[in-house]
């Protein structure tokens, strides 16, 4: 596949950080929720190394957060997820499916309570604005639905907390994993969360609006100055290392929340009522035909997955690798995909057919990092 | 502006027809839909002129159809948008606006009706699946939502129609204007309109299925042989020539069908009932505030536009231009734009922000082509 130029237009929104990102030395980027988001600095090697020993900061105003708010919020957020949301807090963040009818998956946001009866969806790539907007509408839902002036930078990596506590003081070390709170920066309060799209240490900071974006990404680079500091991005190696799924990648609306292996966010017992409720209590009585699975395949290093690369078990076609990369620390390729249920166990040998060649390669049950 | 380098995954999905359009040179592309377009082959002039003198086909795939089948499909159709489909035919394409409680457009799709309780919605760049299945899904309707394998290619140019009789037959010919019917292509049937965004002559066809893909392509290559045809795309400067609007570049989610200068697709006193009825109808009492206009920017070739440039009259900020280009053929610089109301009459002059340069302008109220 050759290389290919993005066209940009309006439609393809820029960020407050666009121009910093593009001075800092973004090689590529893609499109995500309309908009940019950077994937390869020096290289996606050199970007992954650095990611796993020093700290980064990362645009990631793609993450768009879709602000729910009235006095129906809460019954309507509970409706939308099979995940039982009845002790929420303003302390913390939720990862949640989001599923349709059918129990197909529409997004795998992270839901955030600002206040009673105020919530972000912080959404990965489809216009989850659209879906909730419908519901509302046609419920006649006491809600306003927006996509708001939120810009999410991350600072990923082992020195993000050194580079925090520099601008954010000593208290930020007592965030725990997913929890959220309110920082001061300058005369304003800001929303940071621990978390990110990596499985190294980090924060999201939810940036509010653009007039903030300059100062505080100046702000970060200073701070960061002694730590090896530099702009960075989700990284293709990293993400699969750790077993981060990406939507519209590893899972699209075709899979159930099961199939993605997230049943952990599903407590059908507990929830009194969500849409999909029907099909995936069917799934659970007939059984879950595929599962997410990592897997290593052998040889020499693979190009990215554009298209799904079929997985076979004799002459059985038994699922499909969506996301693949060259390891660097394990020198050998990583990948996630989905197998059926009856070839999913630990070690398996399956085949894996990547750009018309066979590869010999091993399930896995557990991430490689 | 520098060059911004496409990664490439599953997530932006490649086209039955993408392989062609690569071998056939395209130089950049665009994300449309989650999906690859091409924008560019040879140069944007050069596109242009052959565009206007021969033919061109068109990997349009990402006009994804969003498939409504079902009991209430017809009803929830018209639910969803202010244009009177009372007179809804087989044997026609119907542009419609899709706008939601606040009257704010969410898509500018193209409606064909296959069958009674069945439909297509041709749409431009947004989720349109999310919206209609969250109506749908609330309101428990009887009707079935998919994204249908179909992937259109469009037959774009003077040549048009002596390609497609070269394939089809004669009878094509008798096609109106965003007129549809079906055609015998080998042993199969498919659809074809009159319709295409662009101001030439052109068909789209309803390529049914990836197998069908090559075979077609294929063909329309050879019955234009000797018609210079060439692979191609929609043209920035003569689709903004022809006053063609871009969901997401010259109108979003805050303009109403109004602004957008669609009021003869809006017929609220014969339509019984549909979403954002009271926001449109507040809308026409209190006066429409702004409204696209076409707007002729002096000076030398601008780039294209990436962020809305302001527009000016004296010091007062009267709209804005979110699509602009450079046409070869008027030697000027041609945009799209939303004007107050207040200051939009044909032959005004304004300034234009371009980039930081102020640039004189004049509005005006048809196209330019």
């Amino acid at each position: 596949m050759s290389t290919h130029i993005l066209s940009l237009s309006r439609r393809i929104r820029q960020t407050p950080f666009s121009n910093h990102v593009s001075k800092a030395g973004a090689k590529a980027y893609t499109v995500y929720n309309h908009m940019l988001l950077p994937t390869v600095f020096k290289s996606l090697e050199e970007d992954y190394f650095h990611l796993k020993t020093a700290v980064q900061i990362w645009d990631v105003s793609v993450e768009r957060q879709i602000e729910i708010s009235g006095l129906d919020s809460a019954r309507l957020i509970q409706t939308m997820t099979p995940r039982d949301l009845s002790n929420i807090s303003t302390k913390k963040c939720f990862y949640m499916p989001l599923v349709n009818d059918k129990g197909g998956m529409l997004n795998d946001p992270v839901l955030l309570m600002l206040e009673p009866n105020k919530y972000w969806l912080s959404i990965a790539d489809s216009d989850v604005l659209y879906w909730i907007s419908g519901l509302a509408s046609a419920l006649k839902l006491n809600v306003t639905i927006t996509e708001a002036n939120i810009y999410p930078l991350a600072v990923q990596g082992p020195s993000a907390t050194r580079l925090m506590c520099n601008i954010f003081g000593e208290k930020i070390k007592k965030l725990p994993f997913f929890g959220a709170s309110k920082f001061k920066f300058g005369k304003k309060e800001i929303l940071i969360s621990r978390s990110g799209y990596s499985k190294q240490l980090g924060f999201e900071i939810y940036v509010d609006g653009i007039d903030m974006a300059p100062t505080i990404w100046d702000a970060l680079f200073e701070a960061g100055s002694n730590l090896d500091v530099r702009a960075g991005c989700p990284n293709l190696i990293e993400r699969i290392e750790g077993g981060l799924l990406s939507y519209g990648n590893d899972m699209t609306i075709e899979n159930s929340p099961y199939e993605c292996g997230l049943e952990k966010f599903c407590d059908l017992t507990r929830v009194k009522y969500c849409i999909g409720q029907d099909a995936l209590e069917a799934e659970i009585k007939m059984g879950i035909k595929q599962i997410i699975r990592y897997i290593e395949i052998d040889g020499p290093p693979v190009s990215s997955c554009l298209v799904p690369w079929p997985v076979y078990k004799d002459n059985k076609n038994i699922g499909q690798v969506t996301s693949a990369a060259f390891s660097p620390s394990s020198k050998t390729n990583v990948s996630i995909g989905m197998i059926d249920t009856d070839f999913c166990d630990e070690g398996r040998n399956v085949t894996v057919i990547v750009n018309d060649t066979k590869r010999t390669a091993i399930v896995h049950e557990k991430p490689f990092a």
